[in-house]
């Protein structure tokens, strides 16, 4: 809790947590991660995209790497537990393998990912990708608010652009990802557990929508003769939140909705909001979309309204390899908790990284499910739960490890069933 | 036509029609209506708030006075004919009895008033309350968006703040007044018809309600657990069309709405909207409010959602005068028109006026309902048959008023029954 207090330092305001990518403040909570990671018995620096990457070699050097971490940039005005906590308890396991001289049959690297709210040039996921080998070079080209080109600060920062390719790894070096991170979410706190396991990150399908009637008078036009905008749009949020009611594992928000030049006394000519649906099962959320779409068709059609549907966002669900969460679950239990498996609605680095290597993730609790802001709170009781359980995973998994392995190197990716 | 069109021209923007209370460019639409009205064998000059009053006198003077007009002044980006109209209508007809050598047995003064909008001040039927009596001092102490007052504002224009009480009429030396207006609502065009009379000015009851839940992640909450202010919200748009969809005469809208620190992936934790009441009822208006804010407070309830309803405007209906009314619909009939009785949802000068003296209204067909905007259009053939059924309704009233006033000067307030 300590070290997550000092991280919470390194912002770029005073009061409130900025910590956006390729930043001083970035620079500074860099520093401190690998004097922690050093003191854990690990190398440490920065690789070509801004990660921080500290190793702890394995008891037989050479041997492939289980990856741990979670990001340390945040949004703006941020609360100190999301990201940071993943690379902190991560750390925190090195260190009591470090301290008690144990080493294990694979090399375990905790990544402190550069990006991956992509606040500052509106690109998320870049460390991850970067490491998983998937980031778009364009990206490079991309611009803050400043005009200052991703390619330029990777410069200021000391880094080589030039060198980002070599920062992926390749999947046969590579064990697995492991993320411990806030639920950013509720459930857990409303069951009483302090620690969950992910089975899945939540696809999502994202919708901008302009509703176009006709604006009036609010005296002056009969009932009867209204094409109002936004009684539409009413229609339409609650039939969104009556399908993803109806269905089990299907989430659907209205986020966003604006009268467009509205007034008290003017009937609303048009309206634009937005569309979030998110599901584990992505067949699932493909179905609600297309009934949601429908639906929405249907109460234009009624009310004479004219409709313009804009994907602006969509994404596959990201499965947690089985046997990884099976053996997350398993430490769990042997703390005497009740292994609770959650969807994670919100993105995650392990979104990217499952493009290179199995992964799975650990929830902690956080209070009233609140995050991205100063409110975020977790316990240093839960905090340190999620370290044993981590811990605990760690041993289990290099049981494991030793069991099947026989000391032999062999591809990762055939170890893991997902 | 040709008059609304040179009117139009004086703005205080170069191709959009902008005039507001005590501008240059109400100076200019003032002086080109006085040479019209001078034109039209009156008398003409600006009063001490800023209307243009335009006196033809009765063929024995001294004798009471009906009052004609509408307002001068726009709102931003106007259309040319909301307010222009009338004025123009009235002067026409003076000018018909002028051209025609005709004198009435009683005076008739067309008023242009100065500020109907109350765009300038933010302070509506300043020239109509001054006349009618019933204008606020407090009201000169208002202030534009440049910080000058409304006192000071009559003093550049040439007036002397401290004549404005007199400006009032006394009840006895007036008539009535009767206010030419496009309709700025879709019932005459729908039923095809160029004419209408108003038989009264819906009172309108105003709220500002926010609506409080629970902010969250949209991925990361389950459908359960929400307490989603915008679905509370859309829940209160369809309830109040419900309503008033199935009242006879009561219009409901939601012209405003906004979720707060909205975001395409944030559950709206807070929803600001309008709620705009009209009806020509007031009991019924008050039952609807009740009903609607009953409901509001029920959905809230089952939601889990804090409420806060704040009364922004209360005015009760204005009823037109029935005889008034009554002659109107004669002279509509006269012209082989059906005399369509219209509720005007919007406000009016002649609200005002009602505290004075009794008022009628007469209502011209504008295309497609729209008003306070650019595309405001009315038909020559139209505006023409307004002013006949005006100039109809002049005689018409005239022989009425020879038959019971038999010449002797009498309470015109005793005249008519309303």
């Amino acid at each position: 809790m300590d070290r997550l207090d000092r991280l919470a330092r390194c912002s770029e305001e005073d009061g409130a947590l900025t910590r956006l990518f390729l930043t001083a403040a970035h620079e500074e909570a860099g520093a401190l991660v690998m004097s922690w990671m050093r003191e854990a018995g690990m190398t440490a620096d920065f690789d070509a995209a801004g990660n921080v990457v500290g190793r702890y070699e394995a008891a037989v050097p050479g041997r492939p790497t289980l990856l741990l971490g979670s990001h340390l940039d945040s949004v703006r005005d941020a609360g100190r537990y999301d990201g940071a906590f993943g690379v902190v308890a991560a750390i925190a396991c090195v260190a009591a393998l470090h301290d008690a001289g144990t080493r294990l049959p694979f090399a375990i690297e905790v990544l402190a990912f550069g990006d991956e709210e992509g606040v500052r040039f509106q690109s998320t996921l870049v460390g991850s990708r970067a490491v998983a080998g998937t980031l778009d070079p364009a990206v490079l080209e991309s611009r803050d608010a400043e005009g200052i080109t991703m390619a330029a600060a990777l410069g200021r920062f000391g880094l080589d652009p030039a060198a980002l390719p070599a920062v992926a790894r390749r999947p046969e070096a590579v064990i697995a990802y492991v993320e411990p991170h806030i639920e950013q979410g509720p459930v857990l706190e409303a069951e009483g557990l302090p620690v969950g396991v992910v089975d899945a990150i939540a696809g999502a399908s994202r919708y901008a929508v302009t509703l176009t009637g006709q604006g009036g008078h609010a005296g002056t036009v009969p009932m009867t003769m209204r094409r109002d905008a936004l009684a539409a749009a009413a229609e339409a949020v609650l039939a969104i939140e009556g399908r993803c009611r109806a269905e089990d594992g299907v989430v659907g928000t209205v986020g966003t909705l604006e009268v467009v030049s509205g007034a008290a006394n003017v009937i609303p000519g048009a309206v634009r909001f937005s569309i979030d649906l998110r599901s584990r099962d992505d067949g699932l959320r493909r179905r609600t979309a297309e009934a949601v779409l429908a639906e929405l068709a249907d109460i234009c059609a009624r009310r004479d309204i004219r409709v313009a549907v804009t994907p602006t966002h969509d994404a596959d669900a990201t499965v947690c390899d089985a046997r990884l969460t099976a053996r997350l679950e398993q430490a769990i239990a042997a703390h005497g908790l009740t292994p609770r498996r959650l969807t994670s609605g919100a993105g995650h680095d392990a979104m990217a990284m499952a493009a290179l290597t199995p992964v799975a993730m650990l929830f902690l609790r956080c209070r009233g499910g609140v995050s991205h802001h100063p409110d975020e709170a977790i316990t240093a009781e839960d905090a340190e739960m999620g370290v044993r359980v981590l811990l605990a995973f760690l041993h289990d998994f290099a049981e494991d490890w030793r069991a099947e392995d026989g000391g032999a190197p062999a591809p990762a990716r055939e170890k893991l069933g997902s």
